[in-house]
């Protein structure tokens, strides 16, 4: 496998780093709009189908009846930063189907937002899993249990009926089966299925317009993705990519990202799913290829490319706030993809 | 540019992602012994030279009029967690000088160690530049400047005495003119120099032999070497790899890390000096070479090879603590370096 390099990095005249990858863009019925490097590699997506994952908690009628509004959902879509409101909505979750903290099996971590982990450490606290960025798509698997009302207990176990549900929504999303040889396991323990690039946009082509969807799964579909764009600080948090880029293009997008390099999202006016993955794992070149789709996709008004400038090409500062370099798409990849 | 990939890192049985490298192993002759990938590419070495840049320092008399031991000299070489040790021996580094906190230009930043960083919040304060990663560099630079007698304000330009005296120091070591084409800035706000990876090597072969030095740069390396061997807390901190691979190997290896990918060091006993980069810059990369390069290169008993375990492949743990992947040098990398 030799993807191109895609991301370079520069330092005064020079690049530094390089960051090779690979980008699928295709609408509903899987015809390619873009392929650069290798669309039918496998990658794990990691958090970036989340939104996906989160598919039976509204299909199934949990999320009516535990009366999830926009946050919730939103919530059950992010990779948070463990700020206040992240914390308080996926209590708010829990506590709807009568469960708490002791239930969420994600593990415990710092917030990624430094305020938010200075404000625990201020008020003489720890960060529970409450705090930990797949706490809200947790409480909405617990939340699905209770639904079903199967014991929450194991509940990220492959073969636990709330992964059997998850699973269920990302096979048909995806058209790939998903099952032991493709399967590891993520950070927050849940089974992790590693996917062809071509058909997650495929699946996110899906997820945005509801072509080739069920009735159910599209209704759904709809649901999530407008609770994201009402609700982008759910997303992730303060500053980060997502956040910014819903609240930017609104209905014009969805987007989230996953570690390891990964981004997934669409167009629903233009009907098209994209997804990419930097070889190396790195997000920062994830998120400068995710905003060089979006800026070849989406037409930007001068003022939407002053607000987009510095995720399109962010600058490399030194700490004293001088810009000394800047990672930025290679040339000629903006052509490539439209 | 196609360097090979390296280094894989795995989710279950998946490679997850890759990252590719160049690596150069010379003796202080320039002699070749391994190399991988394009060992004439100019990389910046970032602050895998500090030791380099700390020559000076020794050489001038500065080390000795301030009064300092190994401590203070190892810190002079390091990229350090801003712990309270840390912090105090620049501040002591300074003071020695008649100076102190303002007169640093490298920038404030948190501690890269959270432990350091969440005593700082406990204790009501904010970072300052004492705590910045590269605040000994900067405190030695600005004891050189004093002992010279000339004005530290300036002195991260380019044109400033004390530049002029490190680049001088860098350009004899590496046998490569360092000017405005192969310049840019360090995150620190100090200069930093695209360097042939090779002769990164070759300036490292010959640092920890003294092979091919001036005897005054030759001294200065032998008593700047035997610091970071005698002080290995203060080249890095608690847990990080140039503290733990200095503490085991002792005076067998001298190793530092830079930013964006970049490691060197050298084998006293072998005659032999390395550099590597990691294209895309990956720290975990780079380290993972950096152990590969350590374990071609010294002959492990079986507890140091268990002591070296977790940095020659680290795991990629889920957050509840399991091992879920591992970040591992390509098959047949041990056998190109030999």
């Amino acid at each position: 496998m030799s993807d191109p390099v895609l991301v370079e990095v520069t330092r005064g005249a020079i690049v530094e780093s390089r960051h090779r990858g690979a980008i699928a863009v295709v609408d509903a019925a899987g015809r390619r709009r873009a392929a650069i490097g290798d669309v039918s590699q496998a990658v794990f997506p990691r958090s970036a189908v989340k939104a996906l994952q989160a598919l039976p908690l509204v299909e199934s009628g949990a999320a009516d009846r535990y009366g999830f509004a926009d946050a919730e959902l939103a919530l059950a879509c992010a990779s948070h930063s463990g700020e206040p409101r992240h914390v308080a909505t996926a209590a708010r979750m829990l506590a709807a189907a009568g469960r708490g903290e002791a239930d969420l099996a994600c593990g415990v971590s710092w917030p990624a937002s430094r305020d938010a982990a200075n404000a625990l450490v201020q008020a003489g606290e720890r960060p529970s899993a409450l705090h930990d960025n797949c706490s809200g798509k947790h409480s909405g698997f617990i939340c699905l249990a209770c639904h079903m009302g199967v014991d929450p207990e194991g509940y990220v176990r492959p073969d636990h009926p709330v992964q059997r549900e998850v699973t269920a929504a990302l096979a048909a999303l995806t058209d790939t089966e998903l099952g032991d040889e493709n399967r590891a396991t993520d950070g927050c323990s849940i089974p992790t299925y590693a996917v062809p690039l071509d058909k997650l946009a495929l699946a996110f082509a899906r997820f945005v317009t509801g072509e080739g969807l069920s009735p159910a799964h599209a209704k759904a579909a709809q649901r999530l993705r407008a609770a994201c764009t009402a609700e982008p600080a759910m997303v992730a948090g303060s500053g980060r990519f997502c956040t910014r880029a819903l609240a930017l293009f609104g209905s014009r997008l969805f987007v989230k990202g996953g570690a390891e390099g990964v981004y997934c999202g669409g167009f629903p006016d233009l009907g098209l799913g994209f997804a990419l993955k930097c070889d190396d794992g790195a997000s920062r070149a994830s998120e400068t290829l995710t905003a060089a789709v979006i800026a070849a996709f989406i037409p930007l008004g001068a003022e939407e490319r002053a607000d987009f400038a510095d995720l399109l090409v962010p600058p490399v500062m030194s700490r004293v706030g001088v810009r000394i370099g800047e990672v930025r798409p290679v040339a000629g990849l903006d052509e490539a993809l439209r």
